[in-house]
């Protein structure tokens, strides 16, 4: 029977049941629908991204690291909410030529992250497409009733505090389509690391919260817009790896990267001055980095300095069409 | 500005932001995440589902229908698990060609369809796919909690009952591909009528339910398996439509599609005998025809009977690949 492919319950009871196993409202993906039981302590904080092969991610991209990505960007807007994770619904659209192999890497790939990230399938939907793999990811995640974490809240007078390193993904695409030599940052953009252990200690200690994937620029400029504030962030601040360091003092015009290019996954927050020895301590409890880079202030848009002198701001964000 | 098309910050805050007006958690779409409050008394039912163009809806499909098909086929799954509609995400993938008046007619498809149903747009995500337009619906409804219907649960005497009329949806497929003529049935197929207002009045009538999304057959199958039972069902009780009667009389080939086909987004109940007053009493109140169609015994199996004989039964419900 060699090339003969499951067919959709097959596929489903195969590979797709097993990773909803210890989710009972799943009803072992044999029901019309999931059910997320009634809690009254917790609110559910939810969100959906679609990744297209050939537009979110390269089209020879490993099935295992399709499935983090698809996962992690949803995660990290969880984490930018102050939710743990919880559970998610998987819809695939298959191109023509999938084979079960294919499967079966995909679906290890989401095994492994529903360890490393305590998240558990719940439901989805898996259907034929004449297109390219499309990977759509609904996440559900859990904070304490009212405690969740939004891009509104910001006031005059609080930090931009920033996670982990920025710009390492925005490298690692130029790397990845051959127009910089990086493999350490080519893994970066490859593979996001969602700031899961973070997310949730941020409550009661950040007024505001975001997460970089459409770029440090544009996602911090969100929480001053949302806020109806002003912002100044200073370049000189912004945390870089070595690798990121050693490219942009090479070519300083990598800074539009640097700043202005998403898929970094990292976590932006706006954290009252008083409130700095309660963030360091959250960080240092998750085992990440964060530092201060800019101020909010009253009044609106976003200014970029460097070395005391206004910059010109680089392209702002990644804008999907 | 002819020809010119907004982007996508522009698109969400023209045509989305309104769609989640009344939805607070939704923070007018600027959020990187919807937040639905917790709520003591009620279970999450969640339901997601993915239509591609040219796959499951015709490609010179009008908008609004396309809007109404994504969004009805989760409802339908809903009201098969006793929940009323409550919010929904959407994940489009837009392909090159789309218009801003596409997107126009496919809004107000969707806003029709809120008001219709009571369920309003909560989040999601709009990227550009080199492939078909493929939109997909995650959607919740609320069910007392541990009341929600599964199709776990029949028990031996029970008896299959069936709303509406069945098979409809797949002459209509023929008739839209021009195999035979009939457009009241087209229409039957491209406009599916979820049955929310029933589903929610069975939960403590019925003691498992499913939607006929994959066939009369396939889904009234779905119910015997999972509560391991077998099902007799009397091909002559099953409700026909005046004009598939029609069809099926001068062609009896046709109820191979009829109790085979899909998209019928009828609901299939195992109902007690005892319950047989109640039952109708639920579909009066909501306006739907119900009627018996079968048994469930212990055993295995689908048996189908016409005038007192066992019959063939035709393919077995609509697989996706």
């Amino acid at each position: 029977m060699a090339g003969r492919r499951p067919g959709q319950f097959e596929l489903i009871a195969r590979y797709f049941a097993p990773l909803a196993k210890s989710f009972p409202g799943a009803g072992g993906l044999k029901s019309d629908n999931a059910v997320l039981p009634a809690d009254p302590r917790h609110d559910l904080v939810v969100k959906t991204d679609t990744i297209v092969e050939g537009v979110h991610f390269l089209p020879d991209e490993r099935p295992e690291l399709i499935a983090a990505k698809a996962l992690r960007v949803c995660l990290s807007d969880l984490a930018a909410g102050g939710a743990s994770p919880y559970a998610y619904q998987l819809a695939l659209a298959l191109p023509s030529g999938w084979t079960e192999r294919w499967i079966a890497d995909f679906v290890r790939g989401l095994k492994a992250d529903q360890r490393r990230y305590g998240i558990v399938l719940c439901g989805g939907d898996t259907v034929a497409t004449p297109g390219p793999l499309t990977v759509t990811v609904t996440a559900f995640g859990r904070v304490a009733h009212g405690r969740g974490l939004t891009r509104a809240g910001a006031r005059a007078g609080d930090e931009l505090w920033v996670s982990g390193t920025i710009g390492d993904a925005a490298l690692g695409l130029l790397a990845a389509r051959g127009r910089l030599a990086s493999p350490v940052l080519e893994r970066r953009y490859r593979v996001p690391q969602p700031r899961t252990a973070l997310g949730p200690r941020l409550v009661g200690i950040v007024s505001a919260a975001a997460d970089v994937s459409d770029g440090l620029l544009a996602d911090a400029g969100h929480i001053a817009e949302a806020s109806r504030l002003a912002l100044a962030i200073e370049r000189d601040r912004v945390p870089l790896s070595r690798e990121a360091r050693r490219l942009v003092e090479g070519n300083p015009a990598l800074w539009a990267a640097v700043l202005g290019g998403g898929d970094d996954y990292e976590l932006v927050m706006a954290v009252p001055p008083r409130r700095r020895k309660a963030i360091r301590e959250a960080a240092g409890a998750s085992g990440i980095d964060v530092c201060p880079i800019g101020t909010f202030t009253a009044g609106k848009g976003v200014q970029l300095t460097a070395a005391g002198r206004t910059v010109r701001p680089p392209r702002r964000g990644y804008v999907h069409f």
